[in-house]
């Protein structure tokens, strides 16, 4: 496939039935051979972890308000944040709503906040969870989750909703480093292994505003986050399907968590967009599954 | 296991590291061993659902806000709903956000409805995707989804963000009712067969206020919706871990869905509670799936 029309794929996807359209951008059904290949692309990683004793743990996509203020989530990225909104009036209140909904009306100002909000990267959940010391060789976690982003978006690569398998490890500075370094490489070989044309490069996260173009340059200068870059949607802006992020004692500090020699711990993460891994399978080798190259069968198909 | 202690069961399950505790109710984390029994009990489910010739699709955890619009949730489940909010602003506003949440301030009236809420049910994006003409015999689809309500609990079986695994079945009214007849005996068998004390009951959805008890009564006396009940964490009071239910025209009329004959689909569908479920069978063959007994391990690890 040498046309990078995100519109045809798009189309592609629809007719081969890997994704359904809903009423709404990004939030798209996946179809069962779409499941299939991203189930299996997860087994592979499932591989990797387990050699490495990862513990696994899972998580709902909504996770505890408080998690997202204590580690400024909000200073940094608000235009992405999703928070759950609920009713909590008695029957007045609740026909007023009704009323409201079959007249077409606005209702969202009889709603007020909960305690929770979508989980805006799969390894929030994580951090509080690793509060107090740990073991003197550090912990490595891995898990699948739903992330949301406030992105509604016709290109199919940026959903509202999607799920990262992750990693994330917590130590000392030189642990959490090397650690990362070392996924960095071993991340773009699984890549690379299953015939997508994947490269590396120093990144940044997407800071709001304009003193994010500050923050952005700063963490480009201390090469805090990698990403691995798939041509999907465009040959010439490729997609990034992968991070790898350092990052010092972002999260320690406010979860509390200490490494074995009692200085506050460090912690590094790396994230496969799950989706995004699928699309560029699709995109590289086409959209019957049949007909991918054997080496690839080999690796999703063991 | 004869006591039934909620406190005691959900110190069990956190001591055995089968759930994580998070700082709100009804959203922790799953262990490993907790989702690996979660898991095969799905893909048992597979079995059967395939078997059937069930079309097998899968979505994120939120849909479009116009969805539960249209089939009037708000009516009758307002206190449940999970709508989701963003922030819409820009600098200025942000750093108002910013300082708020430093200050330990409120902060949701910065924010504003978007287009999407929490799936209140796993099948729910399921109806908009039918809009149209059904093949002669209907359609069954299948899917495990996650569904949020806005019901913070102690209790570890009522949970804010859980997943279901749904069957859904499309045709005539007389399709949808042998459909969800057979299944109701086919749940229940597949239940006891993993040595769960299981009953059914014709049940009713928790309606809002002072209208609901009158609307449960109707969906009582026309037995639209049975349960299967399995003692988890009170023996007097058994916990529902399925649900079969037959929707007659309440998603074909304002999702236009017709059967074969022209005239407007009915619907059905069958939800297994995944989480309740897997907690029945902690709760009955104990925290160590090691010594569950050998019928129930072979029907898990086949």
């Amino acid at each position: 496939m040498t046309d990078y029309d995100p519109e045809k794929f798009y189309q592609g996807l629809v007719k081969h039935k890997l994704i359904y359209p809903v009423g709404v951008k990004g939030a798209f059904g996946r179809g069962a051979v779409f499941e299939d290949v991203l189930d299996r692309l997860n087994r592979l990683i499932d591989r990797e972890a387990s050699a490495e004793g990862a513990e696994f743990m899972h998580f709902p996509p909504i996770i505890d308000r408080k998690v997202l203020e204590r580690c400024d989530f909000m200073d940094s990225f608000p235009h992405l944040v999703g928070t759950v909104f609920s009713f909590f009036g008695k029957d007045a209140k609740a026909l007023e709503v009704s009323s409201r909904i079959h007249q077409g009306q606005p209702w969202g100002d009889m709603l007020a906040m909960t305690d929770v909000v979508l989980a805006p990267a799969a390894c929030y959940p994580v951090y509080p969870c690793m509060t107090g010391t740990l073991p003197k060789d550090g912990r490595v976690v891995t898990l699948t989750g739903w992330a949301f982003r406030h992105e509604p978006s016709d290109e199919p690569t940026r959903m509202q909703s999607f799920r990262v398998r992750e990693l994330i490890r917590f130590g000392t500075p030189a642990m959490c480093l090397e650690w990362r370094d070392a996924w960095h490489k071993r991340g773009l070989e699984l890549v690379q292994s299953l015939g997508l044309a994947a490269s590396s490069d120093v990144a940044a996260d997407p800071f709001f505003g304009r003193g994010g173009k500050m923050l952005a340059n700063g963490q480009i200068a201390q090469k805090l986050k990698f990403e691995l870059l798939v041509p999907v949607i465009s040959a010439t802006e490729p997609t990034a399907v992968c991070s790898f992020n350092y990052h010092t004692d972002h999260f320690g500090k406010p979860f509390e968590i200490r490494s074995a020699d009692g200085e506050i711990a460090h912690s590094a993460c790396l994230g496969f967009g799950m989706e995004r891994c699928t699309m560029a399978l699709f995109k590289t080798h086409g959209f019957d599954t049949e007909q991918w190259p054997k080496a690839v069968r080999e690796r999703l198909w063991p």
